[in-house]
C-alpha cells in the first residue's frame, strides 16, 4: 500500500506579493470563501448568482444579458470564449505581441480555426492598420486581442480594432484578465462581443474564476451551436444547426442556460469561487471605477519614479504601458534572479521574473488590487533599494523611495 | 452607462445540505480557504502543491506518480481525462446507466471519438460480461466507467471491468466524483488507469478542483500526444508525434509538466481551491480512510432503515447501492417538490430531486462528509417525518428516527 505521509497545517510567511499576479487577495474575500454552503439551486444560491451578474455587468461596464462567471481560472474563460465561438475551419485574426497573444494562437489552432497573427513587437501595441489590412483580407468570424499583455506590460488600446470588427462584420473578442478592475475596460464602448477576466490581479480575488460577458449577436452565435446534452435534454429542448461546440465543459451556450431561469444543470457550481468573485465585484464598485483606475495609475506612476530615480530604465512604450504593472531592465552585473531571491528572503516580498524573449532581462514588479497603494510600493522600493545595495549595483540611497514618495504627495 | 446595483454581504440561512451534493463544507476546510495567497512558484506554494500530491496519492489508494488537481469542478476533471486520451477517431466504450453515464458518452463524443454503449438499466448496475463482449469487439483505446452514478445511487463494481481492460490492453477511466473519500476508490487495485472525484461530496469541500490520478501507462500515452504551447516552448521542449491535445487548458501533458519539477507554467493554481482540497484531504486521512468508509455507510445503512420504517421504499437494487446517498420512492398522492419546499423553509434542511426518468419519482437523501453523521441523519428523518404527516402520508410517528437511532445504536 502507499505510504503514509502526513502533513501540517497551512503555515507561511506573510509575504507582499508585487509581481505580475496572483496578489495579495484583499481580507473581505478571504472572509467571503469561508461562508458556509447552499445548494446550487437554491433560492438564496441562484439570487447570489443573478447579483454576480449585475455586478459584473457594472464592473466590465456592459448591458451585456451575459455576463456571468467560468469556473476554472482565468484561462478557462478565454478557452470558453473561443471554443464556443470557432468551428473547424473557421478564420480568426490574432493580434499577437506577447506571450498571452500567443495563448490566444494557440487555442484557437486547437479549435481548428484557420488562425492568422498580426504580429508586433514586444514592448510595443500593434498598430490598428495592420489589424484592419488583416481583417480585410480575411474576413474573419472572429478578431481576438490581449487588452494588456503582462508579459509585456503593453496594453493595446481596443476601440480602434472594436470599430474595424463592427465594419467587417467580425466579433472581437479581448482577453482582460490583467486588466479589469484596475484599467479601463469598457466593453460597450469597445464594442466587444466576448471580454474574459480572471480575479487574481487587479480585482484582487485568488485564481479559479473567470468573469465573462457576451454580446447579444455573439449569443445568437453561440447559441446557433447548441447541443443540448442527452443526460438534462428534453422534449422541450432547442438544438441549434450550427456544429456541436467541440468541449462540453466550456460550450456556452448550456453556460448561458444554467445561468438563465432556466437553470438547466450543467457543471456544479463552484458556490466558494462565486462568493470570492461576487465580494471582488462589491470591493470594487464600493471604491468607484474611476477612483480605483486612478489609484492603479497612482501607484503605476510612483513604481516607475521610484526605478527610475534609481537609474534604472523601464521596459517598451510608456505610452502604452499598463498602469499596473512595470516591466523593470535589469541592470549590467546584477543577477535578477539572485534579486528576486533576496527579496523575498530578507523582506517576504514577491516581485516577477519574465518569459521568452524577456527571460533574464527584466523585473515585472506589479502593484494591484489591495497592494496598488503607497505602502507597498514604498515598502518595495526600499528593499530592492537594500537588494541592489548588497549586490553592488550604484545609484544615490534613498533616491527610489524619495521619488515614489513625490508621486505620492 | 449602466445602473448602479449594490448587493450586501453573504448573509443567508446555515442550512443542512443533505442532497446528493454540494453537501455542507467541514469548518477546518472553510478556514484553510481564507488564507492569504502565495506566489505560484514561490517554494511554499510548490511545496503545499507536492504535498497535495502525496494526500491525494493515499485517497486515491495509488502509488500514481501524477496524482494533482484539475482547476474546475468534477466535471472538468472528466473532460480533462477524456480529452487528454481519445483522439478523433479513437474508439471508446462507456458503460452507461445513469445520468453520469450519458456525460461520458456526451463528452468523448465530442473528442469525435468513436463511441460504443453498453447501456444498463437504471437502479442497476451493468453486467461485467457485457462490458467484455463490448471491449472484444471493439477493443477500444478507453474504457469509461462512473464509480457512483448519483442519478441512481447504483455503484458500479470497478475491479472485473479492471480486468478486462488489462486483458484486452484498453485504458480504463473511472469517474469517482461520488464515492471518493466515502467509499473504497482503490485505483491500484481496480487496475484503473485515470480516476477523477470532486470536493463537493464525501471530501467535503467545495466544488471547483478536481482530483486526478493517472497511471504510468496513461501518462505514457497522453505525453506521445504533447505538444508545449509556443509562449513557453525553449530548445529543450519534447514534443510528441501524436495528435494534439483538443484543449489547451485540459492538455494534461502540458498540467503534468507544471506539477513536475520543471513546473512548466501553464493556468495559474486557484490557490484558494488547492487550499480546500489539501485540508479536505487531511480531514479525510486523519479520520482514516477504514473509519471513514465505515462511518459513511453506518450513516447511508441508517437513512435507509429510516425510511423504511416509515413505510417508504428505497429505490434500485440494494445490493450495490452507494453508501452515502439514498433515492427514496415518492409514495403516491404525494407532491415530492412541495415535501422539499417544506424540508427547505420550515427546516432548513435540503434534501435532493431527481433527473430524467427518475424526475418526480424519486428523492435522494445523502448522507456524506461531514454529515454522514448521527444528528445529521436523525434530523432530517425527523423533519421527513412532521412534512410527510403534514401532507396527509400515514405511518407510525417516530417509527424513521427510532429506527435510524437503532442502526446508530
Amino acid at each position: 500500500m502507499t505510504t503514509t505521509q502526513t502533513f501540517g497545517e497551512l503555515d507561511h510567511p506573510s509575504r507582499l506579493l508585487m509581481g505580475p499576479g496572483p496578489i495579495n487577495v484583499h481580507p473581505r474575500v478571504l472572509r467571503a470563501m469561508s461562508v458556509q454552503l447552499l445548494g446550487q439551486f437554491d433560492p438564496e444560491f441562484t439570487g447570489y448568482m443573478n447579483e454576480t451578474m449585475a455586478l459584473y455587468r457594472q464592473v466590465f461596464q456592459t448591458q451585456n444579458r451575459w455576463t456571468f462567471l467560468i469556473d476554472g481560472t482565468s484561462r478557462a474563460a478565454i478557452e470558453a470564449a473561443l471554443v464556443s465561438v470557432l468551428a473547424p475551419g473557421d478564420d480568426v485574426v490574432v493580434v499577437n505581441a506577447g506571450r498571452f497573444g500567443l495563448l490566444l494562437s494557440e487555442i484557437a489552432q486547437r479549435c481548428d480555426a484557420k488562425v492568422t497573427t498580426v504580429e508586433g513587437e514586444w514592448g510595443k501595441v500593434v498598430d490598428p492598420q495592420a489589424v484592419e489590412d488583416a481583417v480585410k483580407r480575411v474576413r474573419p468570424r472572429l478578431v481576438a486581442c490581449v487588452h494588456g499583455d503582462t508579459s509585456t506590460t503593453m496594453a493595446q488600446p481596443i476601440a480602434a480594432i472594436g470599430e474595424i470588427c463592427q465594419r467587417y462584420d467580425a466579433l472581437l473578442y479581448v482577453d482582460a484578465t490583467a486588466t479589469i478592475g484596475g484599467m479601463s475596460t469598457p466593453v460597450d464602448a469597445w464594442r466587444a462581443d466576448i471580454v474574459t477576466g480572471g480575479l487574481q490581479k487587479c480585482l484582487g480575488g485568488p485564481s479559479g474564476s473567470g468573469p465573462i460577458t457576451i454580446s447579444d449577436r455573439a449569443a445568437e452565435h453561440i447559441n446557433g451551436r447548441k447541443h443540448v446534452e442527452a443526460g438534462i435534454a428534453t422534449a422541450g429542448s432547442v438544438a441549434g444547426n450550427g456544429r456541436r461546440i467541440a468541449s462540453n465543459y466550456f460550450d456556452l451556450a448550456m453556460i448561458m442556460d444554467y445561468w438563465s431561469d432556466k437553470r438547466l444543470n450543467h457543471h456544479t457550481e463552484a458556490a466558494s469561487m462565486l462568493y470570492a468573485a461576487r465580494e471582488c465585484a462589491r470591493v470594487v464598485l464600493e471604491e468607484g471605477l474611476q477612483a480605483r483606475f486612478a489609484r492603479h495609475a497612482q501607484a503605476g506612476a510612483a513604481v516607475v519614479a521610484g526605478v527610475e530615480a534609481m537609474g534604472l530604465s523601464v521596459y517598451g512604450d510608456k505610452a502604452h504601458k499598463m498602469t499596473n504593472v512595470t516591466a523593470v531592465v535589469i541592470p549590467p552585473g546584477v543577477d535578477g534572479d539572485r534579486v528576486r531571491a533576496r527579496m523575498r528572503t530578507d523582506f517576504e516580498i514577491e516581485i516577477g521574473t519574465a518569459f521568452g524573449p524577456l527571460a533574464g532581462k527584466v523585473w515585472r514588479i506589479g502593484a494591484m488590487g489591495v497592494n496598488a497603494r503607497k505602502h507597498a510600493v514604498l515598502t518595495t522600493l526600499a528593499a530592492l533599494e537594500a537588494v541592489l545595495r548588497g549586490e553592488g549595483y550604484g545609484f544615490t540611497a534613498g533616491a527610489g523611495v524619495d521619488a515614489a514618495l513625490g508621486v505620492f504627495s
